[in-house]
């Protein structure tokens, strides 16, 4: 059964087509948006068309950026230590990292894992921008590239494949550590994280 | 934190206003924009702007429609029963009632409840049209007013007072069964409920 209106019929087609919404969920969104002024339905409609027109990728770090903000604010960042680059797989990461107000490095945004099921290749992912960084020429004065890619099979073959193209240019290669998480307890950690903290162990 | 996109921002922050959307849910959302295509911000976009522009309320029912079909296709529908009005608290109510496919009368939508805690009066809703619809002169071949209110304070309260206007202008005024649920188990059914459908007893 549709309801009575075409409109709102394409208002809960279109919002059951983001992540997470089904059918139930958009027809609530739909009626909300209705009982709303108009003023907040194109607020969130000029904020769409916006982030589509104003977001480009940082021409540094690849990171998410406005269009007259273009080095981002982290690459032109005072007080930021030039010499370390975190490689991260995506610009949520790169939040995730800010948020804890602690690494004071630049950052790179891979967009992506090398992931050959998927099709995705070395080259499908800012690879090569991320070497280009690491040029003698483009300053060159990086020490360190932290890998902090996410821990899955696709993440660690990627971090592999960057850590033997970058060590031979004589640069630092780390990884982030794998460990138990804080606050949690070692009965129900799963045997590969207790596996990867035991390797892990540093002096006390 | 803040990201390193005013434009993402923006978004964020608009998502972040519907009903049940956090900020971490917005967030999700906004990155999943800005990896659609821009066809899809954009459907989404003038969804959203059409739906305040073109959905009106139906001259007749006061249900949501568009505004090339006013009085909405129930309203004008063949086959209704136009002696029968259903009289509910929203446009949902109506859907959910055309989704039995065995409702055949009409509707007429209050949007709303009295409620005078929320400075909700009989004049604040879509009575004065009901009873407009109940005039003679208006065709006048209305048999039965069928109350479909939510069973909360307020939806009783609006019953009843609808009831008190109808009853006196000879139109017979039912309102739907309270009772168990198709599919509850007994054990399981608040003690309200089970005494209304107690005093709901019908002959077997």
């Amino acid at each position: 059964m549709r309801y009575t209106s075409a409109a709102i019929e394409a208002l809960i087609d279109a919002f059951a087509k983001l992540p997470g919404v089904g059918r139930k969920t958009a027809r609530r969104l739909a009626m909300h948006v209705l009982q709303q002024p108009r003023l907040e339905a194109e607020r969130l409609a000029s904020a769409l068309l916006d982030a589509k027109d104003l977001v480009v990728r940082c021409s540094i770090c690849q990171n998410v950026t406005d269009r007259d903000a273009d080095p981002c604010r982290i690459c032109t960042g005072q007080g930021r230590d030039q010499s370390v680059i975190c490689v991260v797989e995506s610009p949520v990461d790169v939040l995730a990292f800010e948020k804890t107000a602690h690494y004071k490095g630049l950052y790179h945004v891979l967009h992506g894992v090398i992931s050959p099921l998927d099709g995705i290749g070395p080259d499908d992912i800012n690879i090569r921008e991320l070497l280009q960084r690491l040029q003698p020429e483009e300053g060159g004065e990086v020490r360190e590239i932290v890998l902090a890619l996410n821990p899955t099979v696709e993440g660690e073959t990627t971090s592999l494949y960057l850590s033997r193209l970058i060590a031979p240019l004589g640069i630092m290669v780390t990884k982030i550590a794998r460990g138990i998480p804080v606050g949690a307890e070692l009965e129900f950690i799963d045997e590969a994280t207790l596996s990867r903290a035991m390797e892990g162990r540093t002096t006390f």
